[in-house]
């Protein structure tokens, strides 16, 4: 077993936490493998270089964190080795909470409240009226879906916007590229919780922007892939968006010198709207029990998709 | 008909959509209120000393906003005239986005990550885990049970304390005078959304801050009545509190040489939690055809409670 994984991650509570579950379990911590052909189970975020290649007698890789991208793009990922996504809930959740926060900080005018505290200044703003502000989600998985339930249940009027048909009451959900226009048209909010694929990478560029609402206002939970960043600098100077919330970027740690830094209408959060903890040491347990049963995984993510 | 109401409402929307509704209407906005045998409906936040002695055909009063404080504190609020509590849900949810900002706020490093930008410095900061953190609600009328209902589907450990029993699924509900230090001993989150009375005013004062655990946050969208100000700085300052985020004031407009402005771990806001806008005006067009027809008021507020 090894693991190339976030670095807020704690590799030694996972063996401590895993070792109670699983007698003798034998738990490495990449760089210090071993013996590459004795790996049944590789849990990772994205494999060193080659890695891959050289685990023979490997069962099964599971995925931490959410997106799939990073293990995509790996060329030595092997064909036949199912992977798996850890269905613990707190990922989404914790990705939810985040852009709960981030629309309700715009919405009640947080930022402008904490400059008048500076002042001294006490002069109340109008809200706008709730059910009239629209909540578009990008990608209706187990993030854009829960973050559509809370919003409607705080009142929003919401949209949800995937590639295959999905349902869920109370929000107006749509698919396929064709309805892309419509879905982001109107928001007040346009909220990237996509998958990255090659059928979403760079999907919000100037044409997107153009598209979205005079003084919507983006926010980007997705990959810094999905989003031309050069047209969304060009979107916010005209004026076109109001800002953006972004947690991803194209580089990421976002180099030094990198304008967003200091552009007056985004806001840069350093890649935290997951921050993963150890919910899912259980079912690593439980996933690992099932390969050492000869039984085969479950919840194994599409390689067709990508996600 | 008459009103002094909120600076925020627009009174010339209430008369045109109020006209809509009821054909001759006689609306009129204090001071030019014409006869005071006139007036059978009072819509008011709170009324003009002495006013309510000279209306004498007055059958009902119609509160504008939450708290009903400000209106029982009327010496001359008559007896035995029904007040009416609007029962239009933004008014609960308005303030229930307040708190789960606030909250969110603090859970999420939203001020540590502004300040981060500023320098350009990329660093991630754990968050805790959701499901450990407390939040106790004070107050579980229609705003405490929502923000409860939201909080718990975000994950957090809810907590609930009312005057009288209250029964939500997955909240620990406790009420009665002798259980409040339960409810806020172990909280990492300590919400005031009490209504002002006698019973509550100055509730949260040297003893309440004492009783809460050392590093909490304290949030007020109740009254400042319920704090006494002097005993909040001092635990702010002692450390017993990590900080708080009041929306409500002993005096407001908060005085310009208060030093609540400054103090580096208080968030102010301008009495905004609950920023009422236009819901009510369907119930008041209602209200004011059961008055015409004879019939009694619904929703009228228990007056021996003061709520």
């Amino acid at each position: 077993m090894v693991s190339r994984y976030p670095e807020y991650l704690d590799p030694a509570k996972w063996r401590r936490n895993l070792a109670l579950q699983i007698e003798g379990l034998d738990f490495r911590v990449w760089p210090d493998v071993g013996k590459n052909e004795d790996i049944l189970l590789v849990l990772a975020d994205f494999a060193p270089p080659g890695l891959f290649r050289s685990l023979r007698n490997l069962r099964c890789i599971c995925k931490l964190g959410a997106g799939m991208d990073a293990l995509f793009e790996d060329p030595d990922l092997p064909e036949i080795v199912p992977i798996v996504r850890l269905q613990d809930p707190t990922i989404a959740s914790q990705v939810v909470e985040y852009i709960v926060l981030y629309v309700l900080s715009r919405h009640r005018h947080l930022e402008i409240y904490r400059r008048q505290q500076l002042e001294r200044t006490w002069h109340p703003i109008p809200t706008r009226v709730t059910s009239e502000v629209i909540i578009s989600l990008l990608g209706m998985g187990r993030i854009g879906a829960k973050a559509a339930e809370i919003f409607q249940r705080l009142g929003f009027a919401v949209k949800g916007w995937s590639r295959t048909a999905k349902k869920i009451a109370g929000v107006e959900c749509l698919f396929g590229e064709g309805t892309l226009t419509d879905v982001i048209g109107d928001a007040d909010y346009v909220i990237c919780a996509l998958p990255l694929t090659p059928e979403t990478r760079g999907i919000c560029d100037r044409r997107f922007f153009e598209a979205m609402k005079p003084g919507a206002w983006f926010i980007n939970v997705g990959r810094g892939g999905h989003v031309n960043e050069v047209d969304l600098q060009t979107a916010l100077e005209s004026r076109q968006l109001a800002g953006a919330t972004l947690d991803v970027f194209s580089t990421e740690p976002l180099p030094k010198n990198h304008p967003l830094w200091a552009h007056p209408k985004v806001t840069i959060t350093p890649h935290v709207a997951n921050f993963w903890l150890d919910g899912g040491i259980d079912e690593v347990a439980q996933l690992y029990r099932r390969l050492l049963a000869g039984c085969s995984p479950q919840n194994v993510v599409d390689k067709s998709l990508g996600y």
